[in-house]
């Protein structure tokens, strides 16, 4: 297995990528192509004692960087040199497993579904974060690929979520709700009430298991393996989260500064403490899987450190050997509306 | 001042409206009335050890209730003796300044619209609930009150969130956030960019503090006092605010409750953790305000204890107390879209 790590991606590159690339070579026995700027790769490799590169890893030089000033739907064409471009160039001529990078989620967004292509049948790619629920864990998705849904998208989601739940959390039989403000299928806008209706078909089929609306609430309770929602509400579910794991965490810091007393119990619960941080953080899941491009990309977030690097790349290595790719494309039959002529797939769901 | 009480209404009616009625009599020298079945509530201030309804109090006789079973748009018709019905007839005719109901958020606010009616040139009432932030606190409007929004809807939305936030939490020119995915204002769905050009508008002509789009994560951090979203969005950020609140309070507790150090450490810092509680407790503030209908109605949590009721009193006080009602009649005309033949004020937005 061999992983294409964008070494100019995200705010720490590329020391971020380079050492986290090396972890997991050591770690998990896998290849690493490294893909940027050559000099900065070998300057960041002599920092960390290694005159040659090391076994395992290999370098393919690239001499664009895609900045965040740079237009998102273009910048894979305009900068062909880029460590992005010249990456998934690699990953789509299989030279390498998955491609792992902490850039720009919009220039990596349109590059995947541009250079390296959506699964057939598939209308829009997801990004599928697993966020922290009482449950250990759901698929959300999707968290802001395509701000705008549709029933059928909404459909798939389901779908692609079920296989990734299935395969990388090992939830057999995953449990998928449609985000929404109430449990009746009345409940939620037009989009919902219309993906409720495809959905429930789909359940009631057996093609998925799908177990109704859920509230927010009770989905970061546990309630679901996979959270169904289009890209803007999933995206303000996730950021909530963060914002109040955020918030909360510096209110029990300040609960444990107030006097002696309470630093002597943040003391007492030291092992605690860091576990709840560990719960937490972004960094321990490593990345979020793009679901629906034809081969594994995983996004990594923008402020990854090395150990967030390391396990982006670990979570790369399970999308690859998981099979869901292979799944969605067997599948892909059941999860598309029967075409409509001159409506199918358009952006008011054809439903 | 007098608090017209849906003694019917909540998981834990008649005791803990009919209680923090009470308390709130006591405390903040409000009289109030209490609507609902007289022989049940009797038997509450019995229980309470009073033989006769104290000073301040009296009791209006309303012989049904409204179900969580019932219809929530046809409840006040149905049942024209219930106490949700005989409540906002009260407040209607001017035999009391507010009503609070801990009952179904369904049939109030159908109830509160269709009875007491909402203000004029208003199109939507909404929920405008106080969310915790690390700002201390902002007003978060809609919540849930109408899951579908236009433009429109959003532009009046930020105008009194704005009022309700300067009057009530006592912030001089509100920072008025829309809640969206990223800060552009191409980001979001056809909606919020529509909407953001409504409030920047608004904002050049010095009509509201709008500072532009807000991520769900800065929100809860606290970067603004009004968050505007469509009542689906919003309510998806409430109910994810919730359950990370819950969430991580559970966690929190495991942490202590790990072992005999772990324990010590939590009678250390008792104080603390029972402010952090307070901190994410629904029934500290109270109720959400039902703004944009022509008189105050505060919907209080359906699991409401008497402490909640109190608080939710409180919160009706304050806001018939505010001017905000007066603030929103006096300014309609700079929250209405120019009306345009046949289109003005649909579901699409007119805009």
């Amino acid at each position: 297995m061999r992983i294409i790590v964008d070494a100019m991606g995200g705010d720490n590159a590329p020391e971020a990528p380079v050492k986290g690339a090396l972890q997991a070579v050591k770690e998990y026995g896998v290849e690493v192509t490294l893909v940027g700027r050559g000099e900065d790769i070998l300057e960041v490799l002599r920092r960390e004692g290694l005159d040659e590169v090391p076994a395992g890893v290999s370098i393919t030089h690239a001499g664009q960087v895609v900045e965040m000033c740079d237009n998102p739907a273009t910048a894979f064409k305009e900068k062909k040199d880029s460590s992005l471009t010249v990456g998934l160039n690699l990953l789509k001529s299989g030279e390498g497993d998955a491609f792992v990078s902490a850039g720009s989620t919009g220039a990596l967004l349109a590059a995947a579904t541009l250079l390296v292509k959506r699964i057939r049948g598939i209308r829009r790619a997801a990004m599928a974060p697993v966020v922290p629920t009482g449950g250990g864990g759901a698929v959300l998705v999707d968290c802001g690929a395509t701000a705008e849904g549709t029933p059928e998208f909404l459909l798939q989601f389901a779908f692609m979520g079920s296989y990734y739940a299935e395969h990388v959390l090992g939830r057999p039989e995953p449990k998928v709700g449609l985000l929404n403000i109430g449990a009746e299928p009345s409940k939620g806008t037009s989009l919902q009430q219309e993906a409720y209706k495809l959905l429930q078909k789909a359940g009631e089929e057996g093609r998925v298991n799908f177990v109704g609306n859920v509230e927010a609430r009770e989905a970061v309770e546990g309630a679901v393996d996979v959270i169904v929602a289009d890209g803007y509400s999933g995206n303000i579910f996730l950021k909530t989260m963060e914002g109040a794991g955020l918030f909360l965490g510096r209110e029990i810091k300040k609960m444990f500064l107030r006097n002696v007393r309470s630093k002597l119990a943040a003391l007492l619960v030291k092992d605690g403490i860091r576990d709840f941080k560990k719960l937490m953080d972004a960094g321990e899941v490593g990345g979020t899987a793009l679901v629906g491009i034809a081969k594994p990309v995983i996004k990594a977030h923008g402020s990854s450190n090395d150990y967030a690097m390391k396990n982006a790349i670990r979570q790369a290595v399970e999308f690859a050997r998981s099979g869901i790719i292979e799944d969605i494309s067997d599948n892909v039959e059941h999860m598309r509306l029967p075409v409509k002529p001159a409506s199918a797939g358009t952006e008011n769901g054809g439903a």
